[in-house]
This record gives C-alpha cells, sequence and structure tokens, in this order.
C-alpha cells in the first residue's frame, strides 16, 4: 500500500497493544486470532478482512454475487490457514447512493451460498450509507476441537515447504479483467476469472493438514509468496529457500501475456495455503494426503539463514527473493 | 439511510440466514450475537460497527484520536446493551491517500485509551487503501459468565422503561459542530462536545443491571429514542407508552437553538441503555442501583397495544411517535 507499510503498522501494534490476557491465546500478527474459554475444548478463531471497491474489485469486473463470495472467501481462507473449521460471521457493509435494493440482495445471495457449503452462519452486521464506494468488511469466527490452531510460527529449519494448487491464477484472472477478456473464451480463461472472482477457500485442506499433525506451520497466500514467505519466517525466525523450477505455476497465462513464474512469486489473492513439514514426515505426510483434495507441492525449504532466497532453476545460484507487491487494482 | 430501510434488510436476512447451529444461541437482529462453546459456562457476544468519514465524523471537527475512541465506543455500547463484559476487538482500517502516519498512531492511541479503561484487547485487524475517506470497522467480542445475555426481547406488557443518563446530548453537540462551536467555550457546551466525539459506553452499568436480574430486557440507543424503541417492541411483541415530561433532556442545549425535548426524541448517537424492568421491582431496582453509575430514569412503560405514543405531558393526549431518522453528518 503507497504511503504505509503494513508489515510495519502491525508490528506498531503488536508493540502498543500486544498483551496476554486470561482467554487471550493468539493476539495481532498471525492470520487470525485465537481466543479460549476457560474450560471449553474449544479454540475461537478470529479474523477480519475488507474488500473495498476500486482496489479489490471493480463493479464492471465482478458480479454483485462474486463480491459476496470473495468478501468471504478471503476470511474463511484466513481461518484455514490456522487449521480452524468455519462457524460463524459478521458482515458490516457501506454502500453509496445509487446501489438497488437487488444489487445487495445478489452479494448477500453469493456469500450465502459459499456459507452453505461451509457450513458458516451470518450471525450480524452492520449497514451504513457510503460517501463513494462499496466497503465489505467481514469478521469471521472458526473453532479448533481438541487441538491447538496452526500458527505461522514454529516452522524450524530444514523443514519443506509446500504450497496448495497452483500460484498466480487469480493474478493471471485479473490480468484477462485488466485486458477487457472478463467473458472467458477458453477453459484456462475461465478458471483464472473464477480463480480471481470467487477463489475456493482451502477450508477442508486445512482442516486436514492441522488434523494430520504433521505440518509445522501454516498461512495463506494472500498478499503473494514473495510478501507472505518473508512473514512465515519472521515469525518462525528462519529464512527460507526457493527452487523456482518447482512452483506450480499456471503455465496457460502465458496466452494473455503473463509470466507464469513472475505471477507465482509476486501474484496475490491466490488463497492457496503455504506450510512447513518436519523433513521427516514428508513421505508419511504425501503418502496419507488425499487426493480428492488439491494437489500440494513442495517448493523448497525452511533455513537458518535470515532472508528468502531463490533459483529459477536448479543450476543457477541462490540469489535475494526481493517483495514485488501485489497492486490489487490500481496499476 | 436513504434510498433503503436498515430494519428490512435486517429482516430480509434474518429470513435468509438466520438459523440455530449447535453453538449460536443469538443470531441476526439484536444488538450483538451470541454463541457458547460446548460445555463452556460463557457466552461470547459478537458485535460490529462501521464509522465512516463524512457520514459519521469528519475530520475538521474530530481529532485522530476522537476518532478511534468513538469507533471503539459504539462497538462496546453493543456489548453493554447485552450485559456482557468486553473482552477483544479487531480492528479494519480503510485510509486513503495522504493520511499521514501519525494520524494512524493518533487514532490507535484513542482506540488504546478506551481499550485499557474497559479491560479490552485488539487482538488482530486489515489494512487497507480506500479509493475515498477513513472507513473502521471494529467487531468486538465480549462475555458473559454463568448467565445469558440480556436481549431487546422478553419485554412484557406493564413492564417499566428506563434509560440511562440524559437523551439528545450527542445530538445537541453535533448541532454545536455544525454551528461552527468546535471549541466548546461554556461547561454545557464542553459536555454536548465530550457526548458526540467522545461518547462513554456503559458497560459498568449494563453489567450491573445484567447482573441485577431486575431487567427484562435492554439496548442501546444509537438511533435515537423515536427509531429505537420501535425495535425493542417489535423484538419484545410490545407496544410502548413515552411521556415527554419524564424524558432526562438536555435543555442547556436550548442556548445553541436546539429543542431538547426533539434531541431526546430523536436524537442519535447517545450511547444510553434503554431497558424494561417489571413493575414490581422497580422499587428494588431504585433502592438497589448505586449512585456511582449514570442517573437511571423511568420514562414510560410497555403495553399490548402494538406501537409506539407518547404525550409531550401527563395531559395531552398519547399520540403516536413517529421516527424522524437522526441524519448523522448529512443534513
Amino acid at each position: 500500500m503507497a504511503g504505509f507499510d503494513e508489515d510495519r503498522i502491525v508490528r506498531l501494534l503488536e508493540a502498543r497493544f500486544a498483551k496476554t490476557g486470561s482467554s487471550l491465546v493468539r493476539g495481532i500478527g498471525d492470520d487470525a486470532a485465537v481466543v479460549r474459554s476457560r474450560g471449553a475444548r474449544e479454540h475461537w478463531v478470529v479474523t477480519t478482512d475488507m474488500l473495498i471497491e476500486e482496489i479489490d474489485f471493480r463493479r464492471a469486473w465482478f458480479s454483485p454475487a462474486q463480491v459476496g463470495h470473495k468478501s468471504l472467501a478471503a476470511n474463511l481462507s484466513d481461518l484455514a490457514a490456522m487449521g480452524a473449521r468455519p462457524r460463524f460471521f459478521t458482515v458490516s457493509l457501506a454502500l453509496p447512493e445509487g446501489i438497488l435494493p437487488r444489487w445487495i440482495t445478489a452479494c448477500y445471495r453469493g456469500m450465502a451460498a459459499l456459507a452453505r457449503r461451509h457450513g458458516v452462519l451470518l450471525i450480524g452486521g452492520d449497514l451504513s450509507r457510503s460517501p463513494s464506494g462499496i466497503q465489505i468488511t467481514i469478521t469471521a469466527i472458526g473453532e479448533t476441537v481438541g487441538r491447538r490452531p496452526l500458527y505461522r510460527s514454529g516452522g524450524r529449519p530444514g523443514d519443506i515447504l509446500y504450497v496448495t494448487g497452483k500460484l498466480g491464477m487469480a493474478a493471471s484472472g485479473l490480468e484477462l479483467l485488466r485486458q477487457g477478456r472478463a467473458a472467458g473464451n477458453t477453459r484456462a480463461e475461465r478458471a483464472a476469472l473464477r480463480s480471481q472472482r470467487t477463489p475456493l477457500p482451502r477450508c477442508e485442506t486445512g482442516l486436514w493438514l492441522a488434523r494430520s499433525r504433521l505440518v509445522r506451520c501454516m498461512m495463506d497466500l494472500s498478499d503473494g509468496l514473495s510478501i507472505d514467505l518473508p512473514r512465515l519466517c519472521r515469525a518462525s525466525g528462519t529464512g527460507a529457500e526457493l527452487s523456482g523450477s518447482l512452483l506450480p505455476v499456471f503455465p496457460d497465462s502465458r496466452r494473455w501475456h503473463c509470466d507464469p513464474l513472475a505471477l507465482a512469486l509476486h501474484g496475490g489473492e491466490d488463497f492457496e495455503l503455504l506450510l512447513a513439514v518436519p523433513a521427516r514426515q514428508t513421505e508419511r505426510l504425501e503418502k496419507s494426503y488425499p487426493s480428492s483434495l488439491p494437489r500440494i507441492t513442495r517448493i523448497g525449504r525452511l533455513c537458518s539463514r535470515p532472508g528468502v532466497r531463490w533459483s529459477p532453476d536448479a543450476t543457477a545460484p541462490l540469489r535475494p527473493l526481493k517483495p514485488a507487491g501485489f497492486d490489487h487494482f490500481r496499476k
């Protein structure tokens, strides 16, 4: 974000606010916060995420149902990253003059369809006028029963890094929208557009991974690997080494003049999971991982040397991976 | 809100979404939602509220610390209305270009001061650019231990209505701001401005009232008595009769050309509590009510005849109380 650095502000807030209360298990700085009732077997996991017109979507490019879907999906993805089962959410909707009631209804319909699929209930919200543009803020609450959630921290040098699904698809879908190709003429175009407009949060996968007890730490990829992986490293007190040739890129995006590798490294909004697994557990993980879930791919490893380095292929020397901020809808 | 009716949308959402899950105690339609862990003694109470620039505040009239204070206060007030103790909150902040880091820090400082006073912890949030104007969305989580929260429903015909504090102060403070008298030259002016810019949520009062077990139902006054009282009546399945001469108005506002009675009926953002008490319990309530808490005042009663009626004084006949929407910052 131009003008300020989200990570810097998060650190400022951690310093100013972070305290542990009797029921607060984990506060600012992870995908979600964790609170717990005294004596309860559940941890409640709380996350919040905004979707803002002209920053995160354009009305010309998204149907109201797609806006509703995506705003909830971003929140469910944070819960998935903690290995929490989504349970409840609230919606705050700020609407400019001229929004028709049927836009609102269709937006809620998109949300409701995704909510039903994941068994999550809308429990409240707020409505307001907006002087310009639509803003949707969702807070989602999930739970883990009988075990702690997975955090970004906990990774150790030597752990193997995995991601779910393919990387760079959502960004390549955004590129299609920018090129005025919103209709989706091929299967690959439609897949990219779906990934951008109605991403599927990896709730089931996150739950399976958390329950497997084979995963040391996990987060979701919302800002892109080159921004998110350093966050996981910082939380775990490690560095990381990536192999570009291992990344599960989306090669079809070449057809609309994208660089699949650059999008896999820097594209945001994939809402895939990034996780670290002890090297001795990788075989067990790969053998027991259900084929019904989106594929997981090894992409590198954590190391003790700070910083994230990568090589485009197995022979090239490692070089620092510079964050190339994903600039959402403003170019 | 111009163009749509919040209550209508809430009813639409109740119809579309409201279901009871195993842990959901109360969903859409009250000041906050209530969820509960299996076996836990606590109920968690969840609420969410937005503060939007040019709708809810103007930067020329509010310091950043006041904006931070007020955004949290509105949420804590919802928890107070449920008789819940505030525990945690998340903050989503959308900021336009040109906001200085020190504005953000000061805004969080205002929030932190109020948070400390009520022992509530910031546990997470989201930051984003905004194409225009500041939007703050807070979700607050409270708890009640060993008892259920208080709802808007549960009032019965014959119950006596009370409010805390004075009504119309926040609206009279807004009128001062509109008249360019933001400095506050007299004690009364400063009190009105404080009520508008840094309202004090009635958390302690709400907790005391809930624990007294003398109160049948409660809500906070955010949109004004003429809008909020019909909501309590609808939830309780009753009507109500108000006596204008009993209302705890703020007479000093006459000095800046306000009508104290009109503001008490229709002014919003007072964040006082409205509650109903069985007639046979009023004496016990008034005797045991601590003098350290803001005064409570009888203002009328619930009745079986639907609708809210009022009389300006004891001798005049009852007439319907028409909602005169409090139009926030747009005139």
